[in-house]
This record gives C-alpha cells, structure tokens and sequence, in this order.
C-alpha cells in the first residue's frame, strides 16, 4: 500500500539510521558486490540485527541466513537489495508484503541500459510505491551512515577508515563519488553520509540529502551531480541549508550542454541549461565547485568552526611572488587585499625585517626561515587589522620546523578569533595532521587556498540575508482566468496584462483598417511605430512588417496598407489580425528581457544588453522568479558589458533601479502565471532618461492546469 | 678586466659546470647559510675541487680552509660568495684579481632594501663587470647542476634527493622556487638543473636560462617569474628553446598589474603589461601556466617522450561524469573530443559492456571494477583511431588491482604509438610510481590532466611552424632620415609614410585657408571631413574639433573657420597647423589598431574592436613586431567579439586578411621605425566592403639612436 507522507518521511529516516538490516541475495563470498556490505557491517561494527536472505545458505558468518524476504523474522527498517535485475520488482514487492519500507537497490540493468531498462525502471516504480516501499537507486554503490557504522555499501571507499565527521555527501555518480570520498578521506575530512544515489528512481539527490542535512552531527552538504530533474526539490534543500546556517557546496559537470533549449524565440535560444543551473543555484546560496579539487578545498574551509564577517583577506608570505598571486587570484574571485590600517603598520615594522614589506600582503621574506617567529607577531597583527576579515599565510618545506610551526600557528589561533587558513606548500605530512588536529585548516596551494576562502566569505555573506528568500509575494494562480487560449497572445492583450502588473511598457493598439490607425496615431499625439500583429509572425523585422517613426497621416494611412500587403505576400497563409499602432519611444540602450518555463526550475526570468551584445558576447543573466529588487540589481552586475548602463562615450547613465524593479515586477507576475506562462519576450526593452520601456512584447501561453 | 662576449659565455658555462669552487665566507657549522652549501656538495659528491675561504679556520671537514682568496691555490671556476653584504664588493674584487670569473652569490642587503641597497647593486655590478667576474645574485638562494652534483646553494631543496632529470628550472624566487622543486621532487620529476636567479644584477632569468638549455641531457624548460626587464632576451630564449625542439613554460605572478602604461593617448591606457607578456610569449611559443601546479602538471606532460600530430583527444573513463567533465574543459582548452571512426565504435561494441558508452568518452563504467582488462581493448582501439592524437584514461582507487592494472598500462603503451595519459584519481602510490617508471605519466585530477595535455598539443603543433620564425623580413634603421623631430608628427607626413609602407590610409591634406580647404576638398570629388590640426590636440573631438560628411562650398569654407574658431577658443595655447582635408571612408566595422615602444619587449601592435567594445569590453589583443600575415590572421581570431567580423544583423563579412595584412605591414614598417617610433594610434580604422582604411592617425616619435 502507498505510504503517506509522514509514513515516507519515516520510512527514509529509518532507511538511513536502521535498527536492522536484511541483505537480500546476501553472499557468503566478502569480495562480491552481495557479500561486502555484510563484511563492512560487521567490521565496523554495525549495532543493530542483520539478516541476510539466499537460499544458498544456511548461515553466513556466524549470522542464520534467510531463505526468503517471506521468512524474514521481523519487519527490518531497512532492505540491502543485491539480486539481479530481473528478480528486483519480485523482491521489493516481498518486502512491502513483509511490511519493509525501505530498501536500497545495488542491483544495475535498469535506465542505464537503454529503453528497455527505462521501461524496467518505470514499472519499479510504480510497482514500488503501491508496495510501499521506499528506494535509494537502483544501479548504485549504496550509502555510509558513519556515525552510527551502517555499511550499507559495496564502494571501494568503505574499504578504508572512514572516520565519520561533519560533512554530508551525495553523489548521483558511484565511481567519481568514491574517489570524491578518498580524496576526502586522505585530506583527513570527515564523511558523515556518503550516499549514492544511482538512477534516482524514487528518491532523488535533493531528497536524500534533505534526509541527513538536519543531522546536527552535519555541519557541511557537499554533492556531486550530472543532471537534474526537480529543480523545485534543489531550491527546497537550499532553502533548507540556509535556514540551518549549513553551506551546501555543488560540483555538475556538463558546463558545456550542447543540448540548446528547444524554444522558437530568438533569446530563448541561448538559454543553456547549465547557465541556468548556475545562476539558480547562487540565488539561493549554493556554492558551486568547479570540479572535485576545488569542492574539496571548499570543504575544508567550511569545516572550520570560525565566521567572517566580511571579504578583507590578509595574506602573510615568506615568497612576495606567492603574495602577488593569491592577491591577484583573491581580486578574480570578490575578495578584497585591503590597506593594513596606519597602526597596523607600524607594528609590522617593528617586527619585520627592513627589507620585508610591510603592505598586504606582508612578505616577512626569507629571514623567517631562520627565524620563524616572525610569523606570530606578523600575523597576529595583519589579524587585528579592522580592515580584514580573513586571514592566509603562506609558507612552504620548513621540514626542520615543524614543532616550533605547529607552536606558533596554536598560538596565533588563540590571539584572533577571525578565522585564518596555513598554505604549506609541500608541507611534511606530520605538520599537516598536527595543524588540522588543532582544528586549523592547511592547504597545499595559494591560488587554491584563496578560492576556498571565496567559497567561505560568500557563504558568511549569503547568511546575513535570511530574511530575503522569505519576504517575497506569495503567490496564488486563481487569479488567472481560466479562458486562455494557448498559443501566442495578442500584443495588445499581453502588453496590457504587463501593464496592469506595473512593467513598462509603451503604449500600443490595434488598427484593423488605415482609418483605425489613423485615430491611433491622432491618440498617441506624437510619432508612432507600425507592425504587423499576427500570432504567425513572431520576428515581425524579417518580412518588413515594421515601420517607425511615422507622423503624418498619408505616411501612417500607407503604412498601414504597406505592411498588410508585404505580410500577405510573404506569408499567404498566416493570420493576419491588423496593424500595431504604437508611440515611439526613446532609449539610448538596448536591453532584452525574456521569461522561459524552465523545466527543470520552473519559470526563469533573462536580461542582456540588446543588439550586437547579446547575439555575439552572449551577455545575459538569469535569476528563477520570483525575486526583489536588490536581486534585479544583482542581475545587472552581472553582466559583463553592466557599465554601460551607466553611461560611456558621453551618453547619459540610466537609472539600473528602474530596470532591477522592472525584473522583479515581471518575475512576480511570471511567477503568479507559472501554470500557464510558456514564454515571454520582451525585445527591444529601450532604455532612456525616463527609465525603460518595453516596445515589443512576444507572450506564448500553455495551460499545464 | 672586463670580459670579451665570448670569455664571459666561457664564465658562465664554467660557473654552471666548475671544475673547482672557491666558499667566501665558509662555516664550519652546516646549518649556516654559509655552510650548508660545502655539505651539500661533500654529502651529494662533488668530484671537483673544494676551497673554504674564511680567515676563521684552517680546515674545514678535512678540506683545507684559506684565510683569503688571495691565497687561493687556483684560479677556480666558480666562487660562491657568502659574506655579509658591506664586504661583497670587495671579494668580487678580488676574485677578478686572482683571475675568478665567476661568482654566486648569496649575500642580501642590496636592491631588495630600498634605494641605497639599489645604489649599491648598481655598483656592485659595475665593479664586477671592470674586474671581469660574471654574477649570479646577489640575494639568491644559488643553483644546482644535479647531473654534475654541483650544489651551489644553501636552499632547503638541495636537503632531499635531487635526483637529476630533463628539466631546467630557473627561477627568480627563491622561497616559492624551492617549493615548486619540491613540489617537482614529490611527483618524481627530475630537475637537471635548479637555479635561483635572486636580484639579477648581471645574469638575468633568460641568460641564465640559455647557458643550460643546450645541454642535451635537457629536455624542457621551466621557469619562475615575478618580472621582466629585458624582453628581447626572453625572446632570444624562446627561439633557441624553439631551434632546440624544447618546450619552454612559464608561470609569471603579477597577472592583473594595477600599473597601467603611462601613455598620453587613449588606447595606449590599455596596455597593461601582463597583457603584453602574455600575448608575445604566446606569440613565440612559450607555453603559459597560471601557477606552480600547473606548471608541474604540464612538465609532466612534456617530458614524456611522444609527439601528438593533432589536437584529437580520446577519453576512456569509468565514470560518465568525469569523462564529461573532461570533456568540457577540453573544449575550453582548444583541444576537440572527436566523434570516434565507424570500425572503432564496432571494436568498442565488441568489447563494451552493454551499458557503457561507446562514443568519446568512452564510459567502460563501473563493470570495470571487476573487469580490469575492459580496459585494454577499448583504449588500444581509441588509440588507434585516425582521428584521435593523444589519450586520457581516467580511473579512480582499484587498490586490489594494481598489478593487474599496471600490466594493462604497460601493454597499451607497447599496443600504441601515440602519447597518453593516466588520470588515477586516489591512486595507490605504489601504481604511481610503477607507472612512472614505465614510462607513463599519471595526474590525479581529471581537468588538470586536460590542461596539460592541451599544453603538450600545443607545443607539438608550435614547432611545425619552424621556418615562419625567421621569414620575416630583416629590418634596417638607416632609411629612416636624421631630421626627425621628437614629437606629434604633421598627420599629413605620418599618413604619407604609412600610406607608402602600403597602410591602407584615408586621403588627407592640409589647409591654411578656408580657400585651400575649398581647394582640397574639389580635388576630393566627393564628401569631406574636416579636422584641427594641431600637436596639441589629440583628442579633437573633445573641443568639437572635427566636422564630418561636408559636400559643399559654404560648408566646407564655414567648417574651416569654425574649425579654427573652436581650437583657439578651448585651447588658446596650443599650436594650429591648420585644418585638414580627408576624403570620407565608407566602412559598418570599426578598429582600433594601435602601437607602442613597450618598455621590455620594443615595439608592440594591438588590435581591437572600436567604439564601446574596445572602452567596456577591452577587447584588444597584442602582438611583437614584426610579424606576417598568419600571425594578423591569429590576432583576429582571439579578438573575443571577432565574430562580428564575419557579419552579424544582416551586415555584410568583411575581408580578415586584408586586416590581417594591414597589421603585418604596419608590424614590419613599426620594427623599422623602432629607433625613434613612440606611439602610433589608427583610431578608427573603418572597414567596409573594400578593407579597411585608416580615418585617423596620431603618431608620436622621439628618437633613440
């Protein structure tokens, strides 16, 4: 029978914490994939009753092997499914008949293998849900619970020490996530949860680590993905982490998806799904990780228990080359090398040597090889400093020195409580376990060690906006009548729907003859534009149907005929609904503002500068609706040619809050329209003295009600 | 005395390869600065002759110890000078007059303290230069010969093993240069040669350089760089490590110089010099790595010993996600993940399991645990592929498999003629050095692999390019007339230079009247632009002082006065010349194409996209003169908005190559000028349908002869 929610909820909570455990196709045989989970349970010391089901055997390892789930002796909170593929729907059916809830599935030969598998995989399913049976792949390495020793597992990883600690990790990959997980492992960091999720069947990677991020042995989410389904189940986990003050640190790969969205609008085109996955996630905190080095990196500096309360970074060096590589790679990555305050100064010269140099970075030079102590007052001064907010020193070999190093790092941690990270470029192995046992973090590399602490001071400023995310307009789609028609919308229908929303938009009618464009243009009082209004002809310039700037009535009477001619010469067959009337208006940028249901994060809002920029740079920014201002404002900083908005080659600067507050009002109302809002463009949006105003307005409906 | 040139390439190669080495300053305690370097040599086996120079002691370590190097017995080949700064000068001295001709030396106290230790380097450098002894130092760590066990250093590398090898290290920093030899030593890369260049007072980084990479037991070269003084012997350095077949790579900090070139003119601003530095060691070949992680993946690379005919890289993983990941940045590196040939994709379905990937990647996924010799048969067939040169092959721990794995590697290799490489992420340290031993490169991270073999690709295809070096055109000083006059020049004397060394420029003449300006503007037969003309004023549009698209009497008479009413009522000051007379050009693209006399590197030419692009995007790109067609080619080609070149919104494509002339040609006339050319900016440069023409030109010369 389905579960209920609650029911479900419990049912993952047992699965990752059991009290006991059946192995289902358990082998006698500890090197097989169906007999290492048993070997690892037992070796590490897995508190609760395993009963391992196979015909084959009477026992395995001191322990009554069962001859089937049906004989099982109690219903377990947890199944470890290792039988072949063909035999896995039988199997998980058993379970929910003997009243198990939950089960992991090692088992591959489901999606992975094609069509075929798919339609395996669906009927699990389905076959799963009615049995009431809640699953973790198929096609997967299993999961660790180190803290309360479940093996749960056939990966390499568990063959080693695997020091439960304060990070949870969810991989969608079982080979790259084990050697994520021993990359972690001979850094000393702590896996708390490492879990695999295989084909994500049922429960998916946001789920699963939703499951364990409430752990508070947990204190870092690290996750590894390929691709994404439910992006609304990813914003719930962010939203999650944030509220527990826990970073959720991400590695995707396929940056360079060429799978191009399939949109028939011109902007929608570019919207690159991984551009979209990247902009979504930082909204909401996510730091994303650009491989598994730079994850780990971020891992250790957010593992540390100390704060910052700002972007100063102070860096203290015996190589001034070091120095000037991490100040450069700290001013790529948003960190500031500030001035050291006069005072601090001063007490730098007191202590360096004359030819060190006393800015910031501090290079205490190659006297400190010989004299190490240099380190302590230096970089307790740099620390002090009201200006920085973190702190890297960098050192390197000093193989002769490690006790009287490890001393004086203990020491410079007891005179600051800001936090401050040791680079030791080819550290002795002993230096780096002792300094990490006093709880400071050391890296192997600058550039390396100044990206972590990126990761680290933008996790500390995302923080601060907890109220943000929450302070949004909620939304509600009764308010969408319920006569739409699918389909591309008439201009003067959307524009006024924007319109009433509060978007910009300039004043537009329709003209079903040259003497109704005529009154229109007498209305508008000025000069106007004319195009061609027909739901078949979306890229309006390409046949001509637009003309601008028209102000007498000859021109506006043969505008008219002009346009309806040209539209029925080039497109016989299209709908012709009349002619545009619409006032011109000024701008001197060009900016395009588009709306696309996204579907895996739902309803996406886009600005990029218009014309040239957008078609050949690509300099466009995402942001998943809804969203406020300040995000709006966001948006526009991100854009790489964004100085043009404040005026080059004596052209005036716009003002970029009636853009941002034009961005969120749309993202409101696309957000309040998401069951039936397919695409939107708005292209041009002209940008002038008066702030923007849309003049051309392409809206696509399909009712998903 | 000082040296002849070739007496003092005699010092330098005896300095490198002594036969004899004189301590000034020698202690007795080997834990000194001034004692460590006769341990090294004592300890590592130095077969020459050793003679410790301190009045101090009369044996040291059973060497006999001089009380002064007068009392030297021989003239030896190499000093290594370590007594306190105040008493450097005079021990160069007397090395010159025991007849020494080469020291290195240890000592600091000199440009590294301010402007008096400054003066004193200065000094120093002259004295040694009159009494004919070539300097490595001061302020440096010192070097080593590791093929000859020549230890002349007291750095903390020189601690370990230093196994010889086929690299040359020469660096400028002595703390961050011993971590990167470290660095080199724990991943098993043997460092030939190590060498610290310290203050550069004689030998410099390329100098050094070039006295070791002839030795034929060198094969790459490696350097560390925090600055440059003399361009044109790094690109000596560059074409003989060329000449040589020898990959040159290099890491310079100082990547976002906040010192921007001090130049009057617009474009020149942009000149940054790390900009520069980048695009002219590119230009010679000299592979670029952003820090020291990099440069040790990349001569891990090249020193293996197969050569890759083309930029097709074929990934064989065991993990989807990381060949994707791979994937990605190899396209981000100009490497291309070829669609593998028909017969290879039907030997891989033969081999494969049925749910891995048979494209490139090539996923032989998780059955590879179990399976290892998956393996071999789909990276022979890859390999083996006509359209893949070189090959990753990502795995992640198999600890139990390492035999089995290092036997597979080892066949392949023996199966294959083209490089490849092994990313073993969490590899066992025993199969990396069983590996290595065969011959077989191992990284331990997937997108770093890809770094470095797109390194290694675009080194082999550098070196085809072997002739296009030396077919440029020798270049004379002596056409160039003696009357020149520092300064602005006349725009109608810099057009008509530029014009007959075939620079497309627009037709100009200068008018003193408002008759002659009639004048010209008839024997234009068409529309004019009118401009002030005067040293004074480079920027005319700022004083209103250009009129453009002039095409009758009245206008071009009344544009004369206004012209000049404009220039005497902003500028009261400055010199007219009078206003001149161009031709209208006709072109829908705009360049910016400037040169300069860069301060390292001589004459430079930048090109870039005009208007906005150039002032927002700063999308302009650099080049050494001289330079031909194909390198103009390649300048276009990196110009980040270049596509818009080819057409975009309906324009038409304009003619690259005519561009790409236009700047080879100004490259080789700029290099004949360099004696006395300053500054060129052609600014704008319209390009339409018949190639581009130069609209405005401002040249500054000042004479260095």
């Amino acid at each position: 029978m389905a579960l209920s929610l609650q029911d479900r909820n419990n049912a993952v909570k047992h699965m990752i914490n059991p009290r006991s455990i059946a192995i289902i196709g358990a082998s006698a045989d500890f090197s097989k994939v169906n007999g290492r989970p048993l070997k690892h349970l037992l070796e590490k010391g897995y508190a609760g009753r395993i009963f391992p089901v196979n015909p084959k055997y009477t026992d395995i390892a001191g322990l009554t092997c069962y001859e089937s789930i049906h004989t099982l002796p109690e219903a377990v909170d947890l199944a470890i499914v290792a039988v072949p593929a063909r035999d896995v729907i039988a199997s998980i059916e058993a379970l929910g008949q003997r009243g198990v809830h939950s089960a992991v599935i090692f088992s591959s030969g489901f999606g992975e293998m094609g069509p075929e598998g798919k339609a395996q995989e669906q009927e699990l399913a389905e076959r799963a849900h009615a049995a009431g049976v809640v699953l973790c792949g198929p096609n997967c390495l299993g999961f660790v619970n180190a803290f309360d020793n479940i093996y749960a597992t056939f990966s390499q990883y568990a063959d080693g020490d695997t020091g439960a600690g304060p990070i949870a990790f969810v991989t969608q990959s079982g080979a790259f996530g084990t050697a994520i997980a021993a990359l972690a492992r001979q850094r000393g960091l702590g896996l708390g949860y490492f879990i695999n999720t295989g084909n994500q069947v049922d429960l998916t990677f946001s789920e699963l680590m939703l499951a364990v991020i409430d752990d508070p042995r947990i204190r870092v989410a690290a996750g590894y993905l390929e691709g994404l389904n439910d992006g609304a189940a990813l914003v719930r986990l962010a939203e999650r982490c944030h509220e527990l003050g826990k970073p959720l640190v991400l590695t995707k790969v396929g940056r360079k998806a060429s799978g191009m969205r399939a949109a028939s609008s011109h902007t929608g085109a570019m919207a690159v799904e991984d551009v979209v996955f990247d902009a979504v996630i930082r909204q909401y905190g996510v730091l994303r990780a650009r491989n598994e080095e730079q994850m780990l990196d971020m891992l250790e500096a957010l593992s540390q228990d100390r704060v910052t309360s700002g972007n100063g970074l102070g860096i203290i060096t015996q190589s001034g080359g070091a120095g000037v590589m991490m100040a450069d790679r700290a001013e790529e990555v948003s960190l500031s090398v500030p001035e050291l305050a006069q005072t601090t100064q001063i007490q730098l010269d007191e202590v360096m040597p004359s030819f060190g140099a006393a800015g910031n970075p501090v290079d205490v030079t190659g006297q400190f090889v010989a004299h190490p102590e240099l380190l302590s007052k230096s970089v307790v001064a740099v620390m002090a400093d009201p200006n920085i907010h973190v702190g890297i020193i960098w050192l390197q070999l000093m193989t002769a020195h490690v006790d009287k190093l490890v001393r004086i790092f203990s020491e410079i941690k007891a005179q600051t409580d800001k936090p401050f990270f040791v680079c030791w470029v080819a550290a002795p192995i002993e230096a780096v376990k002792r300094l990490n046992d006093l709880g400071i973090v050391v890296f192997g590399a600058g550039e390396r060690a100044v990206e972590a602490v990126s990761a680290l001071v933008k996790f500390n400023a995302f923080q601060k906006n907890k109220p943000k995310l929450k302070a949004l307009p909620s939304t509600s789609s009764e308010e969408i009548s319920k006569d739409l028609i699918d389909g591309v919308q008439q201009t003067v229908q959307a524009s006024q729907w924007l319109s009433t929303a509060g978007i910009p938009m300039a004043p537009v009618a329709l003209a079903s003859s040259a003497e109704e464009a005529v009154a229109h243009w007498l209305a508008a009082q000025g000069p106007v534009a004319l195009k061609i209004e027909s739901p078949d002809i979306i890229h309006k310039t390409e046949i001509g149907g637009v003309l601008l700037n028209l102000n007498d009535e000859t021109a506006v009477r043969n505008g008219y005929q002009t346009l309806m001619h040209r539209a029925t010469s080039a497109l016989p067959e299209a709908k012709l609904n009349g002619v545009l009337v619409q006032t011109m208006s000024k701008g001197h940028i060009e900016l395009v503002i588009g709306v696309q249901r996204d579907p895996v994060f739902g309803i996406i809002v886009m600005v990029g500068l218009g014309g040239i920029l957008v078609e050949v740079l690509k300099d466009v920014v995402f942001r998943r609706a809804p969203f406020d201002v300040d995000e709006g404002m966001q948006m526009l900083g991100e854009l790489r040619m964004g100085s043009l908005l404040d005026g080059v080659r004596g052209q005036p600067g716009v003002d970029r809050k009636a853009i941002a507050r034009m961005l969120a009002d749309l993202s409101v109302w696309a957000h309040k329209m998401r069951p039936v809002l397919l695409e939107l463009d708005l292209n041009p949006v002209l940008v002038g003295n008066n702030g923007p105003v849309a003049v051309d307005c392409v809206m696509v409906l399909r009712d998903e009600r």
